[in-house]
């Protein structure tokens, strides 16, 4: 991209600032014990700080990230910053609205204070005298840095692989600080495979005979082989393989001199050649095992007996968004998944969702689009649901979105909503399973003044509830409620979803093990109309209620009223309300005879656990 | 394991053999232009060739593997072979029938000629003039080593991970010799992610400065940093992410001595630590870059324009085996599905299937009973079913699978079996969906003499379905058929399964795309029976064909016959003939009357695409 086209869609030319910490004399003391005499931290910013000083939004960059985030230094340095596709006016953080702002962090090289800065006491760099850094130092001087600009609440912080352990500890730490988190392909600590490779990554490093135990500095020769041996290894953990077999795949480049031998022609090679020397000429090798080792320690489940515990510190009013992506193998969704859970444990607001991506950790970086639109809507949305809002719509996204979502999820052509909000009670705690855009949520919330959370399948309806102002997990339904502890929602909603699950049975008794009451509406495959077609035509039903030809059909599991009470009898579940809707004069009929099962054409039922 | 239990359970004490092959004046010469001036070959044998001579079955090993497979070499050297799970007595490879060989690959460093072996021209190591090798080379060595043990043909030649490499190229150079080839966590090539990881590996031997360009045999100082580096980088990508999590989690180890800076107390890098120390002390380096590189450079699809036309050479009687295992990335199942897939398209004789482990690549050395079961049925099947042996039961496993099947699945009680052989011509070619434990297709092949693939999701059938000597391939239907080439089957078969698919639709089509004709029979909804019962008692009808309550059904598609009528007009699909089989009188008087629908209480149709 030249600096021209930038200037037209980007934030235009910024410069890299430099701010010396003012610090006691004793120094800034690290968690570890170590104490730094002097503290610089390198940052950049875009956009402009309101009045109120409320629309500060945090950056924390990833293992070799930099402050450089967003537009281009000068015409002749015209290099992007790192995040630039999502960093901008009107693009996912939205410099029109948001001031952002992205240090370099503790430990690194790319201006804020590291291993590679002079030690004012040695007048020589720290090398291998640089005191031990945690996760929790890295908030730390980025906290004390923001008093330093006099920002003392964030709209959000944000952060992606290693930048979202960051974001988690600023919640943790300085919880008054911050109002929205967003943790993108990260987790509460690395897996086991995350750690083998970080661990071989600084073996490569140290056993390079340049490392000389960190003291390099003044040596003609530098670490370089051990370093870029390290960034191939992280290289390869950054892509998917289903990303590398597309980009790669066995192709050969074509061989100019003769290559060393045990050397390969593959395109992979030099791929995984190129991106080691790059790397030595912009990073450190003392930075990459200080910062590795931080991160391989940080561990949020490690001293409380109850992951959740670890976010007892966290506001109540923040509110997470945890995104993870498909092929991630590095911080695999289990990890994002796992975080959410927790917090949902924890009491917090949170949304979870799955970005269905090939390109593995770095998607986060490269596939900005999706992950841009999900960003833009929680940044950008109310922290809880205006009424007015549900009947407007907010641009382009929108729309789309309306033409792709069933009618029947987006809106209450039914009347059902109303037959439900008449049955919570107010303020309750609401768990809508199959939430669709979130309008039986804002319609509670509007009437009832509830505290809900949506659990739903497809992304597009999960951007409509974040841009709400409401909570969502992105979660298959079939996959049972793992995510949700028992007992926490006064009522669990399922509105005509029942028949479109793999495993109904199990639903409904999940239902109500995470839900003191469940509320559940479905077709009434009982009602005379379906009996007389099939019984007369000879052809499985197709109806309004039941609009689907039978090979095409969601709805999988069909069933009678009367199938139900006897499946409830079983479980042991009791029928606390039994309401038949009628949708023809002869339904109404049947009713008032007292014929239910052939007189609904839809039931909705409110059920609970027999004591 | 002590010496004296082995005796009990294993093939007790063995010697490794060296045998050193008659040569041509000239030497060996190998396929990338060097020449070996002599060749020597270390192996094992266990169990007795029979008077007929064949019942050899030879193992190729893996990478770091050796001629060791099975037993134990003395009391005071007890340990067992690398495969002695699986190779013995009455075990997976059974060496109370086979004659099991097994010889060190030739670039090794276990006895077998490779580059740490005295050059008798130079009298010292080859080092760095040891030539480059190819896999070819690697599998004629051990054909002509068979040649010298009088062995001209090969019951089976069987490998997992790069031992399955040298299997698949056993049977395209020497066809004549393989009957049945088993491979196993293999691929026709590796990935771009696997090459990577070999790129790096070999990266940190030829960086460690001991190294010495190779010629570090006659030096105090050995590669032995960047050897295990590499190992620990190798032992990575044997193991699952979820294994390792398992095993290590973020355990941390007792410090006994203060640590060296940048080393952490997570079992997983001591682990990784003992993996790559024990490791130096028996294997060489430069043997580990010559058979990475051979294995790098290894791809059936290089040379050809379709890559079926790989196995052009392969004897169409030679019969393959091809496992794969779920949680394996270094060779993931999709390479050995595309493997099973292009033998399918090369019209050869091929079962396949995917074993479910959390072990990763690995799981075919530490994991052995499933692999077991499924190499010792294919292993003892006959080259075609034995009619009469449909009733007989083989041993304990057939016993707990007849427990195990859903008695519907396993035998005819329908009589449906004998419908369908009636409309099958002599000699045709049959797929039969969902295929259970074979049955219809023995019965087909009995009398009617045809060339059969089952299709079949379950574990247990397909072990029942190899034991027959039958072709299967495991395939979840709602997957489609992709692994089946456009017409390459006169009849697919698929009996009482459309109404258990996802999208029967689909499938239907997808049938008449590999077979000419399909013959389907389902459950009819549109039986009077289901009518009634729904019609009168308002409840989903459960009955002999039906048998599931409405909530536990795996028939999620449930149709008429008037519907199947209507979607086959839709699709342009003609039927044939269409069967009505009654259950009660009553039915038969329905279809008597010609009221087809309402008589039938399952269908079975006969259907082709119009043309």
């Amino acid at each position: 991209m030249t600096a021209e086209n930038q200037d037209k869609h980007g934030v235009g030319p910024v410069e890299t600032k430099y701010l010396r910490m003012p610090l006691p004399p004793e120094g800034f003391k690290l968690e570890n014990g170590g104490v730094l005499p002097e503290l610089q931290v390198a940052y950049e910013t875009y956009g402009s700080l309101a009045p109120e000083a409320d629309n500060a939004v945090y950056i924390c960059h990833a293992l070799t990230g930099d402050a450089h985030v967003a537009g281009y230094h000068s015409a002749e340095n015209s290099k992007p910053g790192w995040w630039d596709a999502m960093v901008g006016p009107g693009k996912g953080i939205d410099t029109n609205r948001f001031f952002v702002i992205c240090a370099n962090i503790l430990g690194g090289c790319m201006g804020t204070t590291g291993p590679s800065s002079i030690d004012p006491r040695a007048g020589k760099p720290y090398g291998s005298t640089f005191p031990s850094i945690t996760i929790g130092d890295i908030v730390r001087v980025q906290q004390l840095f923001l008093r330093e600009l006099k920002i003392t609440r964030l709209a959000a912080v944000v952060g992606g692989s290693l930048g979202g352990m960051q974001a988690l500890e600023w919640c943790i730490r300085f919880p008054e600080m911050v109002q929205k988190c967003i943790c993108i392909a990260s987790g509460m600590n690395l897996s086991a495979q995350a750690l083998a490779f970080d661990i071989v990554g600084r073996n490569a490093i140290m056993e390079d005979p340049a490392w000389a135990n960190g003291d390099y500095y003044q040596n003609d020769q530098k670490p370089h082989q051990g370093l870029a041996q390290a960034r191939m290894i992280g290289h390869i953990t950054y892509l998917s393989s289903e990303n590398m077999e597309r980009k790669f795949g066995r192709e050969k480049k074509e061989i100019q001199a003769p290559l060393p031998r045990f050397a390969t022609s593959f395109q992979v090679e030099s791929y995984l050649d190129y991106q080691g020397t790059k790397f030595v000429n912009r990073f450190d090798a003392n930075s990459y095992l200080h910062i590795t080792e931080a991160m391989d320690v940080f561990d949020l489940t490690e001293k409380v007996r109850e992951p959740s515990e670890a976010f007892r510190s966290v506001d109540p009013k923040t509110r997470f968004l945890v995104v993870a992506l498909s092929s991630d193998w590095l911080f695999p969704p289990e990890q994002s998944l796992e975080l959410a859970n927790v917090l949902i444990r924890a009491g917090k607001r949170i949304s979870y969702c799955l970005l269905r991506s090939p390109y593995g950790h770095d998607a986060f970086l490269v596939e900005i689009d999706r992950l841009a639109e999900v960003l833009r809507a929680f940044l950008k949305s109310p922290d809880h649901p205006e009424p007015a809002q549900e009947n407007v719509k907010s641009g382009g996204m929108t729309e789309t979105f309306e033409r792709q979502c069933p009618a029947r999820k987006r809106q209450d052509a039914n009347g059902d909503f109303t037959i439900i909000s008449g049955l919570i009670q107010k303020k309750a705690k609401v768990l809508d399973l199959g939430c669709g855009d979130g309008r039986l949520l804002c319609e509670l919330f509007a009437h009832k003044n509830i505290f809900g959370l949506g659990v739903e399948i497809d992304l597009e309806n999960i951007i409509a509830v974040i841009r709400k102002g409401l909570d969502v997990f992105q979660c298959d339904l079939d996959e049972g409620l793992n995510a949700i502890p028992d007992k926490t929602y006064d009522y669990a909603i399922l509105s005509q979803t029942l028949q479109e699950v793999r495993k109904p049975r199990q639903l409904l008794n999940e239902m109500l093990r995470v839900a003191k009451e469940g509320i559940v509406s479905f077709p009434n495959f009982g009602n005379w109309r379906q009996r007389l077609h099939l019984g007369v035509t000879g052809k499985m039903p197709v109806s309004e209620s039941l609009p689907f030809e039978w090979y095409d059909t969601p709805n999988i599991h069909l069933s009678t009223l009367r199938d139900i009470r006897a499946l409830c009898a079983l479980d042991g579940i009791r029928i606390l309300e039994e309401i038949c809707i009628p949708r023809s004069f002869l339904d109404s009929i049947c009713l008032g005879l007292g014929f239910r099962n052939l007189g609904a054409d839809r039931v909705l039922i409110r059920i609970t656990r027999e004591d």
